[in-house]
């Protein structure tokens, strides 16, 4: 292959790799083929008689489309928080997941992926000491500090302990509180579980008054003794003080994880102990732009996934392991153990989700240039491995990491392709030599 | 058929007939083959070879997944505003259709659908007297007030002439501008065309500071001697004082028209001599929502229709003819025309888009029945057709209508299924017998 060429410079390397977005897809992940020939048959209804597609694939195809207005997938959703038969989908599958903690059908809103910004708008109050406060995890997915300042929110950072497998601790949380009250008045706190882009998986434990959850890895739980425990789960089980009150919004998506469905940008979020006025405000909101009904029934296929005995489960089945447990397992784990043999690399073990996210001790040299260049050093590093190698990574300044040690965050698939790749070119020394 | 039931109680019809949304499929139209051959091969690429598929769809499908990023729709759009080359598709679409006059990719934005809702935030500024006021013609889209409103923008209604076919008068717009001033700063006019609920097509004129244009029916202009003539292509042909200065955004869509495919939620919008600081904040808004990637190329086919000597060719135009011109001529004179011999029913003909907006006289003694009722007498009349004839209109004064003539505003085909269905079973007399 011939060396890249960039605005006519040649670069040192043959092509840039992209380990630094949560675009699954993109990083080569092949989409489920089941849901795929489920929402051709509902765009195309005459492939519903084409032999080479899976009959259970074409009998999902048929269903969905008689849950559609007009009985076509080009009508509008009929209510302005989605297609009613598959907001009862969703709730059913909340229900499995949390052991029969009910879940109402009506509590579940669709929508194309921006729920995260209509949420934190509906926070947003007051100015300076009064002005809405979130617990924001530290580090947090990059896209989120731009949305809080967005929504005219202050962002309250608590910690996750590293050393501790990017676990919350409680005494850290009440000190966020604390030291953010008279900046700001905190009513709410945002988690994601498994973390972005931590990897971790959280254990029972967290109350709050507000709570805001980012759940879209909950399919992709892959740590031995681990398991997706909900929060909302969790709040159910505790007193009625808390479990009729605190107000919960849980967001899941059809982006991440084994579906990785991006370019399609649907999720759903569920909304407990809502206020009734802004409950109906929300709704309001929603009014203005109906759901698109293509990614509303892929959610309906990752919830109501093929059974055994039909002809589409074995593949659909062993797609979705092949993606959430070995690639979990086995490629976490050889990822991980790669990057903590490399000298300056410190790894906690993924346990969920897609990401990993190493430590770098830095050379005190380039801590030094990045000083002098006014960029943080973990961006510096990232650029010179961008500039050097062709490798596009997150640093974990964007993350809003700001304590003495660098991170960088690649997600892990690509990871894994990118250190087989290293490894096959015989330059895993780009580790070594930016970070000895 | 059996009597409809609802909620309990036997209704004296047989099933709702709703044509009061502008949602085509919902209504019976039937989807455009291409379009959907061409998404069911991205969506599912084994399906590039399945003979029983046009050869130039397949085609199609395979040069638009290599648009895509990863060469998969499962991908976000490489870039926040959507995918580069469809952008540029777009921007010689419009230079083809405003004869030449530039247009720039880069002005083009792709989103899910609220991009009206972006836009009017963008625009709102101020309280009481220096609050953004955004000329709004009446009648309306019924959506755009609660738009209006939610942004915090103040309506300034001006009247659209329904004894001229609806047109813009200018006096009628200094009017409402003098009338306005005071209450509130008007910043923008929105305009319709071709219009929604009224079914016009505007002539040459118009300049203002800023525009807000929905041009959603373009291709659906069908009256005699109409063609559709952009504001933008005006404003370009007028002196540079207005050429380089008067802001305008444009909004198209795939929901609405020949396309029609609503649940897809696709558009776009075309940004003309935005401030710069304006135009980066709006891209950093989509940054957090990247538009889905199918409606994309859906757009890009409403764009790029087949071309002469193709096999789709002659099924698409046809397609698109019979429902944009033989539905729009024949269907909507003979809507038309039914509706103007039913006594106390007046209505325009209509030009383009999908309604037609017919005036209503309404008898004294339902006027002072909906007076006593606390409704407007339009909202009485709906009602009781939809309860004594299950059929389902929308009233004028949800339109922004409040002179003394009633309206309702029925999207047409279905207005003409609905026409064809009273004939056939002789219950014609409901327009008669409420109107009379």
């Amino acid at each position: 292959m011939a060396p890249a060429i960039c605005l006519g410079v040649t670069k040192p390397f043959q092509q840039v790799i992209d380990v630094s977005s949560g675009d699954p897809h993109r990083a080569g992940m092949a989409p489920m083929s089941f849901v795929r020939q489920v929402l051709a048959v509902c765009l195309y209804p005459e492939l519903l008689t084409e032999k080479s597609l899976p009959l259970d694939a074409r009998q999902r195809a048929q269903k969905l489309m008689g849950a559609c207005s007009g009985g076509s997938v080009g009508s509008y959703s009929l209510t302005s928080c989605g297609i009613p038969c598959i907001q009862k989908s969703v709730a059913e599958f909340i229900m499995r997941r949390d052991g029969g903690v009910s879940s109402n059908p009506e509590d579940i809103i669709f929508s194309s992926g921006s729920q995260k910004t209509m949420v934190l708008h509906l926070l947003a109050s007051g100015e300076g000491e009064t002005q809405t406060g979130v617990l924001t995890p530290r580090p947090c997915p990059h896209t989120l500090p731009p949305l809080l300042d967005e929504a005219g929110v202050t962002l309250v950072p608590y910690q996750l302990m590293e050393d501790r497998g990017w676990t919350v601790d409680l005494d850290e949380l009440h000190q966020a509180l604390k030291t953010a009250r008279g900046r700001c008045e905190p009513r709410a706190i945002y988690i994601s579980n498994p973390g972005n882009p931590t990897g971790d998986v959280a254990s029972k434990s967290c109350s709050h008054q507000f709570l805001v959850l980012n759940n879209v890895y909950q399919d992709s739980v892959y740590g031995q003794e681990k398991e997706f425990i909900s929060y909302k789960r969790v709040l159910f089980e505790m007193d009625k003080e808390y479990s009729e009150t605190v107000e919960l919004v849980s967001f899941h998506s059809i982006s991440s994880a084994c579906m990785g469905e991006a370019g399609l940008r649907g999720g759903y979020m569920e909304v407990i102990n809502m206020d009734p006025a802004v409950n109906k405000y929300l709704r309001s909101m929603q009014d203005s732009s109906s759901p698109p009904v293509l990614p509303q029934l892929a959610l309906e296929i990752m919830v109501n996934p093929p059974t055994p005995g039909q002809p589409s489960y074995k593949m659909y089945s062993q797609g979705k392991s092949k993606k959430s447990i070995i690639m979990g397992v086995y490629l976490s784990e050889r990822a991980c153990e790669f990057l903590n043999d490399l000298p300056g690399v410190n790894c906690q073990p993924g346990m969920g989700g897609v990401f990993l996210y190493p430590c770098l001790h830095l050379p005190p040299q380039m801590i030094e240039e990045a000083k002098m260049l006014g960029v943080e050093a973990d961006v510096l590093y990232c650029q010179k491995l961008l500039e050097e190698e062709g490798i596009c990574l997150g640093a974990g300044c964007e993350n809003g990491h700001e304590d003495p040690n660098y991170h960088i965050s690649p997600i892990q698939e690509p990871l894994v392709h990118l250190i087989l790749f290293l490894i096959k070119f015989d330059i895993y020394f780009i580790f070594y030599f930016l970070v000895r």
